[in-house]
């Protein structure tokens, strides 16, 4: 139940996430519909489809895309009245991916997977709406800038594998997982926190192509 | 069975267009097949996915690939020998688009799924093999760009759940969703007819980063 | 039992290549980690949720992650220690390519698939996982460049389908499948060896938009 609306939420902060983006892109109405929806529901798909949970959550149960769309209605015509601040879309991204960090989890750890399986479902839960909505809007991802975004759902995740071992409540549980995540990801853009990049000694150039 | 044929025919237009789009990117002969494939089964693929219905529709009947090298091939060898007009790929797509969404709101319909998944099925299916054609080649995906696309798939969709309810027959119901999907498209690429985007009253830069 | 080795062996190899790519984008440890991940399970991921093999290959068993987490730190080591030629990337690829290649078909003709569907999952495996990569590295992906790449997957498919038929060994099918897909694209990159561009008599703007 409390996970069912925790879905709930996550799934309607990434229809803002992914219409907040849609719009800036100006593209028309259903092409903000098709992206909110693609965000909200992208990586909860992806979770379901590798765990072969049949059928997927949005097509048994139609309220999410109902919440899906009255969460991007809700956007644009607030978009229209407010200028909403120019950093909204990454506050809307970070809950959401703490929400969905942890969603991700705990689905994996009630299917049984190991450890580190119930680590990669948090990260993939995570990002994948967000990389979806990216490609979309042809922005280059989030998760590929060099701030902390890949390394906070990480944290959510083996934070999760632990707390379970040590047997925590379900609210600690959520509390913590998706509070760190989304914690480490607001510290990072709002103290320009990055961990330094791995530089491997080697030719420079990203697209060199040795048949060039 | 009429289903089975569209299908056929739905995958023969996409290969087409995808031989199109490779073609324009000077791909080899296999790219363009591999691009032509994608194009063709890729929302399919989608829809059976989301859906859990096992094995998939080109894993069980072999003839969806024959179909679609055949397509690739013929495809080929015409734009060897005469020059198509520009407008070709576009036509050939709007076509796919209209067919596709029909089969996927069909395919959800017959899974007994509510009404905004059948419209969201039929989107899927009709619009992601145009979006992998696209991001193979490397090009702004055409439903991203500002003419009516993804507007046209979502109006297929609601027509047939109205249709549906209303009991329509399957040639009603295969004629208008089709029809009204590939006609919008067209007319919007005939008449440069765009839906107005939507403007949020927000900061304008696109790729703007709250962490530069 | 050799089949599981040597999809360990692809999995560390196109992990390698997932922390080269990354690694030359500047990203941090984590990033580095995803890009590994998910160039080393996309191409069977995609197979076995094709095939409807459940659990996943990676779920039901924890040794893949191990792995792909091992060879990415190793690869990070390596790099900060020795500067590795500019062509490492590029040759853990096709080594990758051509396992992945053999390992699909397998997986598709042991399901009962007719051959076309045995060359194509031969394909799908071998290049999903790179195109993944070069997606979220946002580089142009390896297959579409113009060098053999597909052409080489389908080549190994393609004998992998003819020697099954002729009653081949499973020995002479990992040698010929995986060496020829290898070898023809070490080849390919050695010898700057192309297949002449398809290129269609059509207006060549590649992103002309009949709307603009």
């Amino acid at each position: 139940m409390t996970l069912y609306v925790l879905d709930l939420v996550g799934v309607a902060v990434f229809a803002v996430s992914g219409a907040l983006a849609a719009g800036r892109q100006r593209m028309d109405l259903f092409g903000v519909m098709v992206v909110a929806t693609a965000t909200a529901i992208g990586g909860g798909t992806i979770r379901d489809v590798v765990l072969g949970r049949q059928p997927l959550f949005w097509v048994a149960d139609a309220n999410y895309l109902y919440v899906i769309l009255s969460a991007a209605l809700l956007t644009m015509l607030y978009a229209r009245l407010v200028r909403p601040p120019g950093v909204s879309l990454f506050v809307a991204d970070a809950f959401g991916l703490g929400l969905f960090t942890y969603i991700g989890a705990e689905a994996a750890s009630e299917a049984g997977a190991a450890p580190p399986v119930v680590v990669l479902m948090g990260v993939v839960t995570g990002v994948a709406g967000g990389i979806l909505r990216d490609v979309l809007c042809n922005v280059v991802p989030l998760v590929l800038r060099r701030e902390v975004y890949a390394t906070a759902a990480i944290a959510g995740g083996v934070a999760y594998v632990v707390l379970d071992r040590l047997g925590a409540g379900d609210l600690a549980l959520v509390l913590i997982t998706a509070g760190l995540t989304t914690g480490l990801r607001l510290a990072a853009i709002r103290l320009d926190l990055n961990i330094p990049p791995v530089t491997p000694k080697e030719d420079g150039s990203t697209t060199r192509n040795p048949g060039d």
